[in-house]
């Protein structure tokens, strides 16, 4: 016998579908969900539709936007000839709140990683290296300290190279605030590898 | 400067208004719904508004349901007369899944909570005491063992009992592969209290 109406179900399995949401929260706001007011369902439903009409990528850096270009690549203040290379928005978005970046960026939206089959042509590797035949003077390669990101890293530099950009990686070491007692070797190797005098 | 498009900052807005998401997963979850497929998100978006609009209370124990009776209560093998007393549908449903109860349901759909301004008369318990005006033998109280709960048991035990109804509370104690050592006090006295001869 089915505990649940069929209703129910169908949106508990559509929302377990989701990145990060198990069978027992999917199930928390199912009822959440049927328990607000109709007008705000209503909200919810349309803001995913509309935002998946409407949002694109930037035709220069892949960013997802609502305009041919982003508002970083619409900025006049912006550096154009320095790009920053992330594997997805939420990096970027990540950057940005630091407020100390003043290039661009190009927006990977993945990693190569043949473990699960993806290969430098299903990222936006070839729009970059289309990006730098241009007016560049330096690539940052920002993409995770993960082997993917490192592989990632390494592919575009060998590639982007050649064609007389300075490629630059963002270092990596202990975090700010971060206790040595439990950070990892290849961490703490890395960061002696990258010491700066003082 | 706003960093994403007007449709992804509305959309992370909504979904960080749901219980359990926060900031950063209500990001995560816009960008994975951004890149489903447009069939995708439709179904999404129309599961949330299908169960919003045609789910309702059952008439009888106040589960939700999409038609006037809910599966149990429409169920003839179903012992009428014993009413479990739930505080919502997830744990009516964590009860239907243990399979060893054959009786009815009624959820409160809440407990009584001073402290956040819930009484008696928001939630369930009239229509509860109602019902035991019918053909009732037992109404076993299946609240949380939390204060809210302990006391919504207490007074819903002090209306009913009255009414020559019998009522019980489910046992607390030491979970099945609890481990002594880390249950708090007050169980480890509950559980003492309840004990049972072997």
């Amino acid at each position: 016998m089915e505990l649940y109406s069929g209703y129910i179900n169908k949106l508990v399995d559509e929302l377990a579908g989701l990145p990060g949401i198990g069978g027992k929260s999917a199930q928390r706001l199912a009822f959440h969900i049927i328990n607000l007011p109709e007008e705000r369902v209503a909200r919810l439903a349309s803001a995913m539709t509309a935002a998946k009409a409407n949002v694109r990528y930037c035709k220069c850096c892949y960013t997802l936007t609502d305009n041919e270009l982003c508002p970083i690549c619409s900025d006049d203040t912006r550096d154009k000839k320095t790009i920053m290379v992330v594997e997805n928005v939420r990096d970027l978005a990540a950057y940005e709140k630091t407020g100390k970046y003043r290039g661009v960026y190009h927006v990977l939206h993945g990693a190569i990683s043949p473990m699960i089959g993806i290969g430098p042509s299903d990222i936006k590797i070839k729009e970059l290296v289309e990006r730098c035949g241009g007016d560049v003077d330096e690539v940052i390669l920002a993409t995770n300290s993960s082997i993917e990101g490192e592989t990632t890293a390494m592919y575009i530099s060998k590639l982007i190279k050649p064609l007389g950009v300075k490629v630059t990686r963002i270092a990596s070491g202990v975090p700010v605030g971060g206790d040595l007692e439990y950070i990892d070797e290849v961490t703490l190797s890395r960061a002696l590898d990258g010491r700066t005098e003082i």
